[in-house]
């Protein structure tokens, strides 16, 4: 392990890009909620009595806009919250940088897609399957390494 | 960038304050299962068979008291953690003390606020509104400075 | 607190441990959407429209077990995330050796138990409150220290 001083700078192409990543997709995340609030009052779908605009209209949890996109950001949050945690590990054992940038750049990519088929306009399987695949099996990969490294 | 030995150290009153509020809002998230629990228990509410206090109770998922912590926690879920890891890299940005601080003081008094609106005692909007959006926006600021700064 | 040199590597027992369970944690987590697809094929549970595997079938949102194994991941995200990020920052606090790895074996023990007895193969109460509670109580032990290595 070279010392975290050489890793953990924006000299080391590998955490640059990491840092970028992370930056991407953690707007990307937060930009869920956007999305959610835009189907929850196009559809007029509130989850609580004191966000209803009018007294006319009661809660609603089954509108299928809504959860979809809800679907879409627990997914978010299951997939691209532990890359993040691991392409940080990953970056500190010093992988080669042409296989760990493009191995953020596939992440970063492929969770973007996973939004755009899932929850802005829903195209049929298996577009949201294989850009699911790709971040997690680049996710997997990472996490491994990170294990084996540290169990040796 | 300065040397990753002067910023991560407590001895940079950036990354003191971004410790200290780290821990404050993972033990505030934790503290959701013990909200949870207790609404759970007052409203008999389980969602295992295994739960069950009684074998006269079946299992339960729409008490609104729970599921209204359940959001809480959730939303907890969709808007700490980022910050927490986007935090970490704006700290390595070497960023101003003052706006830094400022800002990390920002996210953890809103989401606390967040809280005791959202899953404490209900009060109407837009408190709740307006605690998600104090924290939302600080850490969509953070996250786009990250991003930009690993760009170029 | 001693240099981030001596802590953030390999050399320092605490962090190695650290960055073994993270990731054995992550490639657990990771699973979860596993055993969720395989409940969802198994009984034939779909959440969209463009997932279902034949024009006969409907969505269908409240299979028992498709909806038992998401209640496991959403509480290893609810734990097991907020574990990883103050996992590191107790490591920086230059804890005992000792002390820390046992920690981090806790909750990395625990947490793969709670997914056992939760989503593999249901096993009565108290097994899931117990394995809960272990890791929760080591994560909240950690985040207090942190909490107040960093306050005074």
């Amino acid at each position: 392990m070279a010392s975290i001083v050489e890793l953990l700078t924006l000299n080391n192409p590998v955490f640059k890009s990491y840092v970028f990543w992370t930056g991407v997709l953690v707007l990307k995340m937060l930009f869920m909620s956007v999305l959610t609030a835009m189907q929850r009052f196009k559809t007029k779908t509130f989850a609580n009595p004191e966000d209803l605009l009018s007294p006319k209209l009661k809660v609603k949890f089954d509108d299928p806009n809504v959860e979809r996109v809800r679907r879409a950001h627990r997914n978010d949050l299951e997939n691209i919250v532990p890359f993040l945690i691991i392409g940080l590990l990953y970056t500190l054992t010093n992988p080669s940088a042409f296989l760990a940038i493009n191995l953020f750049r596939a992440v970063g990519i492929a969770r973007i897609v996973h939004t755009l088929v899932y929850a802005v306009v829903v195209i049929p399987q298996p577009a949201r399957a294989l850009s699911f695949f790709v971040a997690a099996g680049a996710t997997v990969y990472m996490a491994f390494q990170v294990m084996v490294t540290a169990a040796f």
